[in-house]
């Protein structure tokens, strides 16, 4: 037997990519979108990709754990965690999470270690000619369905050209935007992002989508934008409509007591995004619907425990999605595909992005969903222009650390962060 | 790219083998114990091993699995699980998977699953030049310590020579074999398999091992043979005495109810014996310790949700042993050192038996503990005669069921099966 391939290398290279003027509960997306590609090399010459978040301290947070893992062999994942946990000892922060939730120590170490988990199963993959799913038990189904993820937002940065995909900020605009997505993508279900414009109008969006496109599943997600009365409101209104709720208020408590009276299921990958968050929701009730997402949950075996405690505990499974590149799709449909729990359509941000650091090819969007890669690895690879140019926007846009609310502040020096704010 | 590997043949062998008089709190066990070994075939010449319980039912129920699993990718893990559920729909049953817990339809499936689990993961290994536990996550220990696994017994079965262990029938006996089997395996930790006297005797037996065993983490096992009064009596008699308290009472209740005044934690083989019972016994908080057992969790990857499950809900974990061979040992062995969580030395009948289907020299005892073996694979092979032989000893002993119980009443026929009994 061989040994196990050893990481002799790690690449991290920040990039930045070009993002629309989506709105959200605490602002507006700036014109960048910043990741970080974990690229690891081993002796034998292969390599592996993962793809996380790019704000400072998380940049700083990577090449610390990166040092400490140079020599280990690619199999020793559970070593690998515990050694990040080791290196990371004491140094947790919110910086580069990209969410409003709950920061906990275990999952500072989980978001670092998640991009090495993924590229080492990546080499995994190829040292073994199996593609990454069949690591992690196996393809369940072929393809993976995606929602079509709707915004609010702007035609354009203020200042520049309009994105082409128009201004929607109310029902009709919404409403376009569903369908020119649909068209384009097939998306079987929608998502819209909420806690933008007051909950009456949200409603009314929803509304509207649901006359518009009669039987595909919707969900609305204001991020804790509400209230408990609020939700309760919302809940009311929205009865028979929603598949899901997704965080209408803050905290366990709130969720609770919202999930107590309304008629839908609440999601959340804000109130349960560590581990240590599942015991007290699962005792207090506060969801039935957990958003997984591999780049904060440790990556993909972890993501797959989680997976197999929302089964036990009665939860359904959705995923998460931030603005994300070809790495980050690739894993998640490998983690879909092998995920027999996943009873929803996954989110994803795909279609709002122009550039990309993968070859082109390898995933597209049939029917709203993705074609699970049957090559060995993940099954993207590398495109290094590609990469050196978005490294090259990410030096050159100034952009460190995602500040929504701080962009939108420059736009509207009266906008103030305030959640919940109906 | 090759092509995963598919199952082309299977191999279900019974086999039975030599196992002393040990007693038991529902009777003594029979002169020989039943195992069926599973050998799974590929066209790629590739082969590999699982091993489980042996009774009727289950045997009927395995050849029923295997039949719908030919064919399949060896990866394909997950859609077999499918498969196994879809073939047993309505056919549980309590046979073949002896113990004396709860049974559902969940576990069934789990129990017939895991040996073509194993065996897949054995395939695997070997097509990828890996051990298995570098398929689980990695190991996170180079060796795996075990329990001296302590039995009152007699010094033979009725009839037949003596088995050179001795009679253990109080104390004395007990400590006497304690020892033998300490200087001989060098095991660090003790359980005694209690239910079989009266509890004060009991009592004093762990007292009696504790006092020629002052630094020993000891276990007491009565396998719910006492009510909740007599548990707490216990619970009161061995403070400090006992690391855990292994299934005192039967029942998520009654287990509850002993948890709550007894100082040292409650373990479980019985009252969670299936992903069911997790979410109940967290909610009544009836044990702080689960026993895992691959060969009724589902096999190799659910043992390891499970030991994921035990630590975010934060319960500790042990591990779970009956009579069993060599790919058995292996299997748990290969668990074992990709399991984090656990934080117990794991349980073994190893001592006890005295023929084997695998080829010797791979597994041994050293400090109490199992090297992990490094090859690909679970590490064992197939001894083809050794396997003919103790065949063609299931086909003349006659056993077909285990059946502690009603082999006592042979003995003695005013024995009765009574749980609680004291």
């Amino acid at each position: 037997m061989t040994d196990s391939p050893r990481i002799t290398g790690v690449e991290i290279t920040p990039v930045a990519f070009r993002d629309p003027a989506l709105l959200c509960a605490v602002g507006v997306h700036e014109p960048y979108a910043l990741r970080a590609v974990v690229e690891v090399t081993t002796g034998q010459g292969l390599y592996g990709l993962g793809e996380t978040y790019a704000d400072e301290g998380h940049l700083r947070r990577l090449r610390a754990a990166a040092d400490a893992l140079i020599g280990m062999e690619v199999h020793a994942l559970g070593a690998m965690h515990r050694r990040v946990a080791q290196v990371l000892d004491g140094d947790t922060g919110s910086d580069g999470h990209g969410l409003t939730g709950m920061i906990t120590t275990s999952s500072t170490v989980d978001r670092v270690f998640s991009p090495f988990e993924v590229a080492c199963l990546d080499i995994q993959g190829k040292a073994a000619g199996r593609p990454v799913c069949d690591l992690l038990g196996g393809a369940v189904r072929d393809s993976v369905s995606f929602s079509a993820y709707l915004f609010y937002k702007w035609a354009g940065h203020p200042g520049a050209q309009p994105d082409g995909w128009g201004e929607a900020l109310d029902p009709e605009g919404i409403v376009a935007q569903a369908q020119r997505m649909v068209d384009s993508y097939g998306f079987t279900a929608i998502k819209l992002k909420g806690g933008v414009r007051p909950p009456e109008e949200e409603v009314k969006a929803v509304l509207a989508l649901r006359e518009a496109f009669p039987e595909m599943p919707l969900r609305l997600d204001p991020n804790t934008a509400w209230t408990v009365e609020t939700s309760l409101w919302v809940a009311r209104e929205l009865d028979g409509v929603l598949e899901y709720l997704e965080d209408p208020t803050p905290g366990l408590d709130g969720m609770a007591r919202v999930a107590r009276e309304a008629s839908m299921p609440l999601a959340t990958n804000m109130c349960v995004v560590a581990f240590e968050h599942l015991a007290p929701a699962v005792a207090q009730g506060s969801v039935r619907v957990v958003l997984s997402d591999h780049h904060y949950w440790g990556g993909l075996h972890r993501s797959k425990l989680l997976a197999g405690i929302c089964e036990t505990f009665g939860l359904g499974l959705s995923m998460h999605s931030n603005s994300h590149l070809g790495i980050s799709l690739a894993a998640m449909v490998q983690l879909a595909a092998a995920t027999p729990q996943l009873g929803y359509a996954c989110d994803t941000h795909w279609p709002w992005k122009t550039e990309d650091v993968v070859q082109p090819g390898a995933l597209s969007f049939t029917g709203g969903a993705v074609r699970v890669p049957r090559g060995p690895g993940l099954g993207v690879e590398l495109d290094r222009e590609a990469l050196a140019r978005l490294h090259r926007q990410y030096l050159d846009c100034g952009l460190r650390n995602r500040d929504d609310t701080g962009y939108m502040r420059r736009i509207d020096p009266g906008y103030e962060k305030k959640l919940p704010r109906w």
